[in-house]
């Protein structure tokens, strides 16, 4: 399985914003539905990624995905993704950094061949902190909770809930062991971010995931 | 019930490792144990801490312990933790960094009080990147990772579970729900770290925490 490693430069630009409006310029030229996934560490992003990749499949198989997988180190994920699917799949290594900014995203993006690909996911640093502070240039940006976290997550990580165009609470079937309360969830992402849908899913059972996908799918149509 | 909150100032200095220095030789000199423990967002950092304090009460009643919760925004945690063992916290804002450094720890237990105290935890940003680059001037690192994030974790972030003097496995009760090996975890964790005891724990069933109690009454006793 040959799944390409590449070691992002660090490009400290002026202006981010600008360069991430650029590339997104780009990527809607192209065609390319660029999506920039967020979330702590450990909440499920790749095991949603590869159920999510697998739907979309069974939705519409004309549909070429692919997948950039960002981590300071390892490349366990880019090979879960390219093993469970069969899209291409190349891991970033961000050389300690906590966050993709534009210009890093851009270097994935040229070396997965985005011009010749329909959806193309960024699975960013696992990190509620930073990567919120850092246009990817995505159209846009998925914000993962899991269950397991707790329903408090959006008052303390206020930026990156507010940034997120919509939500998906992971880990759905992990919901008896856990103290997590969906309303009260629903009433702390409302106090910074009052539009956002939410999708409770379980990658595990398969729950909410086809909600979840076809407002992808409507999502992606709508960019055409 | 008065919580303070502190608006931490940045203050970045030219070497943090050597104002970290000199900021645990103080709390050396002081006698106070300064313990910096840090995590991903949701691993249970509070309620560990929460059980600790009150089992660290029943081992030595006469110890004078202290909280300082780190965090982006909200004050939920601090009120937590005075709440459960009445001890003294304060809350400490970051104004949206990521981390802290030597310089906003020793604001913090100024706050504080540290020299009345005997022991001083810090709960940092619920983050598993970047609080791992800043020497905070604490004694001890604890690091805490919960059964939901997965075995793989040291394997992403290499660099902070490098730097953990003691690793906490926390949500033990959830086990049966997730596929956590520990066998799996112990050999990722041994390749970034050959030497920090780790504990399986949960604070909700008390699940190991007196093992995890007695090292850390241990590393105080040797400490002073």
């Amino acid at each position: 399985m040959d799944i390409r490693t590449i070691q992002l430069k660090k490009t400290i630009l002026e202006n981010n914003d600008k360069d991430a409006d650029l590339l997104r310029a780009q990527m809607r030229e192209e065609g390319t539905f660029y999506i920039n996934v967020m979330s702590s560490p450990g909440s499920g992003k790749t095991t949603m990624l590869a159920g999510t990749i697998r739907l979309l499949q069974k939705l519409d198989g004309s549909l070429r995905i692919g997948v950039m997988e960002a981590d300071i180190d390892s490349d366990v994920d880019a090979q879960t993704i390219h093993r469970e699917t069969g899209v291409p799949a190349v891991q970033l290594h961000t050389g300690g950094m906590c966050h993709l900014d534009a210009d890093m995203s851009r270097q994935g993006l040229r070396e997965i061949g985005s011009s010749d690909l329909d959806i193309v996911f960024l699975e960013n640093v696992g990190n509620l902190v930073c990567p919120a502070e850092f246009d990817t240039g995505a159209e846009i940006d998925v914000v993962i909770l899991s269950v397991p976290e707790g329903d408090d997550k959006p008052l303390k990580y206020p930026l990156m809930f507010e940034e997120a165009d919509v939500v998906l609470v992971t880990k759905l079937d992990a919901m008896p062991a856990f103290d997590f309360d969906e309303q009260r969830f629903k009433e702390n992402l409302r106090a910074c971010n009052r539009t956002a849908p939410v999708f409770f899913i379980s990658a595990r059972t398969g729950d909410g995931m086809e909600d979840w996908c076809r407002w992808l799918m409507k999502t992606y149509n709508e960019m055409k």
